[in-house]
């Protein structure tokens, strides 16, 4: 069987350098080119010096990568894909698009917190949002595909079982997240200086991140209703991994107990989503390197609130891990198919 | 003018060594002796090397370090202390208690939270709880402190202004706490291996944490009445730091941009806590081995909430150095003496 | 085609649970089983959670492993394998011992280091010592290899050009390597707890650690005649990787400018080894998570002397990975086969 | 007794920061100005968070901190002291140049390994190299001194006694050292970036490190006669602190077993060198934030080389920490005063 061609859009970034890892052990894929706005003519090894020997591909420009691919993955900042995506969709190419320009459907709360105008608004309905556990057949059918955000992935994860049951009360959530340093890309930053971050760790964007009116759309379309949550990101000294805490008060005549066993019938049959018994918790070194999503619960029976811990790797089920489960369904592949279930244990 | 006799009680401890490190540059002090329940006999410097050379002083048995001291500072796990305060104030002699057992008024929710029966309840009473910013008066005339919780300290420093003022609805509070290894103590575990921790994050204990307790009868005195709070720790893979984030509903009526100068009156004088500027946040880093805590304040104008986040080091200002910081103003030194304002950069 | 029988003997250990993180992965495995000494009866996930839902099978004991299996690895202490291995082969089964028992040629030398008398003599005449770059065709053939130590495959990569071609004193050998701290095992120590580690770095064993005779043996087999090495091994403050610094005085009359192309030529047609190109150095990122060495070569004009930078992955080329490599070789399987050829970049 | 006015140039890097937080704890200095090239108005706070309220000084002009000070630490990169020195020895003020500039007495060699033309050759005779332990004399008597590079610091202390007392080789000698990541300075760079280097390790500048010329030059002085050393430093994953690992062949007839006492007796009223005992080697974890250096001594007895392992913080003894040690000196203070002996033990 012929494999099929895979272009990677922006694959200098460290999103780009992790899908195209992962593309390399995939079988099915034939990578068919990595273009970099930056780097054309330079090695990926140049960059990043694992591929050295290995996989010495130069980057090339955008559209002769998009020329000679079936299907592209466009990892690049906001705003940047909309005018790529319309054209790969022109040339009947699929397309993930791991940046953020397709999340919202609601294009004026799009605007309000990222400042960008929108061109083509049909694009924008076409586009499915990319969480399987949420849209898994819509994605088997669309062309294209709106990669989630990694702290939005994480917490929609941890929260979809019982917003879609109703068992709390979606207005009264606060969303605590930490993330891996790999989040904030390869671009230098004080804050990402290592004599900064080694012994570091901070808030930042408090109330104000933008994957904030991704999380209130989804948890909307989940069954919330129009909520606000309180999401405050934070910046951990490792290199990947997302926790969130979910503080949510259960809902009057809920009887805590069932919370569990919702959970675990929710997920039974995902294969990237583990519930954790009842008093045990996720670490995010349970899931680095791997595209899996561990999930805990506790009962504050003290105050009454359902308290969600999940884990996923921020690189890997919160961007390139979950854009090649997407490519997976959309080609009608095996869903798990060149990602790694189990992480390494160390 | 001769110095004081400071005696520190289970000085093998993480505690105890840092206290040593902190009394061993203070002008007025003559550390007349450490003791160690396991290392009678040995050096300090064989458990920590850092004191090689400069102070290889050995451990001796409790009994020996009290009878020749004027204060002791006792760095033991909860339900070892009540005895040895016992014998210490049979002796004239001061106290300031690191551990647990005399932080909380309530004995039966201490009971509760602990276990442990009570034999003395008068000294229990006797005790002040070691908040400086909020019992300095009760600290300089008392001869038995009750050091704070690591985690209390941070929470507690972040809360004062807002409670005291009721500005705030107690009710909603939410606290996401994060902590560095060192709170763990120097005990082995699986956890704090460092193939374990080194890329790893966790919460743990969720709302089960003995610091809860403190946390809910200290704000009681504050004037938030009595109430519950969601107290969820973390363990970050750093040595020291405590960062919490706390999570409060603005009372209906209260202008919240009073909150801000509202802190900054409040600490104004406090040479060991920084309101920092609106738009400002901390950093574990910004505190680390020095005794000072730094706050930031966010309104969360979407969903009405106060989002404060505070640093502290858990080693100093949340243990050590607090109780350093109790010492000078029992004995009616200068407040600040020995101690550090100013972390070092990295 | 039938899958082959793998029994894991000692996978409780670090080792252990990366080689069956590796087997789960490797198309033409079925594990038979996994056995520990210690825990019995308990789920590999219990003590690594990451595999959890994913693979919870259970520790049993060595026999019932091993009667189930066609191929055993063994991942125990020195002194634990022989018999186990001599039950295997008596039971016509294949083994690659991960272990030290049947490292070293000479039985006198690995008594003196290891202090553990030899029972099986013509056992370890039989085996093979596994370095595939160096012994790949009595590799294919035995149906016992010893797995090279995780110092020793970092060092004895670095040197065999140079060595075998003698181009350099071999007398004139000093080696500094370093290691990151899962080659400790899993054992806790004071040494390897995370707040000790977390900002430390230390030399241990210095001139005294048992890969010494290992390196040496295998030196004088390529071609350095009977040498001594200084050998010092320090432990980094990360979770994987071996960076070995040799320094070794060129020969007069050997033309400096040779050494280079002289490396490139002699591992042109390896899989797992990558010499760098002149003025490029290797780091230990670039190989964790996969079996790849990368060797990097600079000649110190000023001193005549050769200096060989060389990284792996301790766990991975340094154990489970080259174990994996040589049970590929042994079973006629593409040497390549479910192993990881490029690292993640971060 | 009035304060000595003390002026930092270049106080925004980090060893000017660095020096600030020592200064400012200083009791017989007070700090009469800090200098930038880059951040003149802004406050040092703003770049170094810990400062925060406790010591907002703005960065001023060179020549305002100069003309207010009777001495001046200069903290700037090579090449950019020699001016300013010559501008503060015509105003007759005192200079620690903390930069490399005048540590060289050989202009031709310090020419050809920094590429910079000397203007004032005399000044360059008239300064004094800042080791205390090798010319305390000289340091009180002279105006001004050039302090030690880092790694040169760390070096010439483990060799110093053995050189001078001719018992080993010189010219066998090997070095290699080990630094963490804030001897890189403040700058960013793709090396130093958080995720590139919090799971790496590598070696850097092998065998053309400046220090070189540096080491070599003072080992002559200390006995060596001139030779040329194999020099090889590493970054570490920590923030602070030098670990130098050297080996040098042991001289025939010397009694390798009167090495220990011969290091033990040459420190022994070193305020600030501590020889640890047989058998006891160093961390950098047991100096980092002190100004200490510790010394572990090994004999490998099978090659007849001496192993000495070095560490300091490279932020104190090996920059900041020496300078204030090298002012003590000079201004006929006690040498110890404002520095830490005991570094703090996590």
């Amino acid at each position: 069987m012929s494999k099929i061609k895979v272009g990677v859009i922006g694959a200098s970034g460290f999103v780009g350098a992790e899908l195209t890892g992962i593309l390399l052990k995939h079988p099915e894929v034939e990578i068919s080119g990595l273009s970099s706005i930056n780097h054309v003519g330079k090695a990926i090894s140049e960059l990043y010096p694992a591929f050295t020997a290995q996989y010495d591909q130069k980057f090339e420009e955008n559209d002769t990568v998009i020329n000679r691919s079936d299907i592209l993955f466009i990892c690049l900042p906001h705003g940047e894909s909309e005018n790529l995506v319309k054209q790969c969709m022109d040339q009947n190419k699929k397309v993930v698009d791991v940046g953020a320009d397709f999340r919202l459907k609601n294009l004026d709360v799009y605007k309000g917190w990222y400042g960008v105008d929108v061109e083509f608004p049909a694009l924008h309905e076409q586009a499915v949002y990319g969480l399987p556990e949420m849209n898994r057949e819509e994605i088997k059918r669309t062309k294209l595909v709106a990669n989630p955000g990694c702290y939005s992935t994480s917490i929609l994860l941890g929260l979809y079982p019982v917003i879609s049951k109703k068992l709390v009360d979606p207005g009264s959530l606060i969303i605590d997240a930490k993330s891996g340093v790999t989040g904030a890309g390869k671009t230098l930053s004080e804050g990402t200086n290592f004599a900064v971050k080694n012994e570091g760790f901070n808030a930042y964007k408090v109330a104000t991140h933008r994957h904030t009116p991704e999380i209130e759309e989804k948890l909307n379309l989940m069954g919330a209703g129009e909520i606000k949550v309180s999401f405050v990101p934070h910046l951990l000294p490792v290199n990947r991994g997302i926790l969130s805490t979910m503080y949510v008060d259960i809902l009057d005549g809920v009887d805590a107990k069932s919370i569990q066993p919702t959970y675990e019938n929710w997920y039974e049959d995902e294969p990237f989503v583990t519930v954790l018994k009842a008093g045990k918790l996720p670490d995010i070194s349970h899931v680095q390197h791997s595209n899996h999503c561990q999930i805990g619960l506790t009962i504050d029976e003290r105050t009454n609130r359902l308290i969600i811990v999940s884990v996923i790797d921020n690189m890997q089920k919160g961007a390139a891990g979950q854009a090649v489960q997407n490519f997976n369904l959309m080609l009608g592949i095996d869903e798990t198919k060149g990602l790694s279930m189990v992480a390494p244990s160390f």
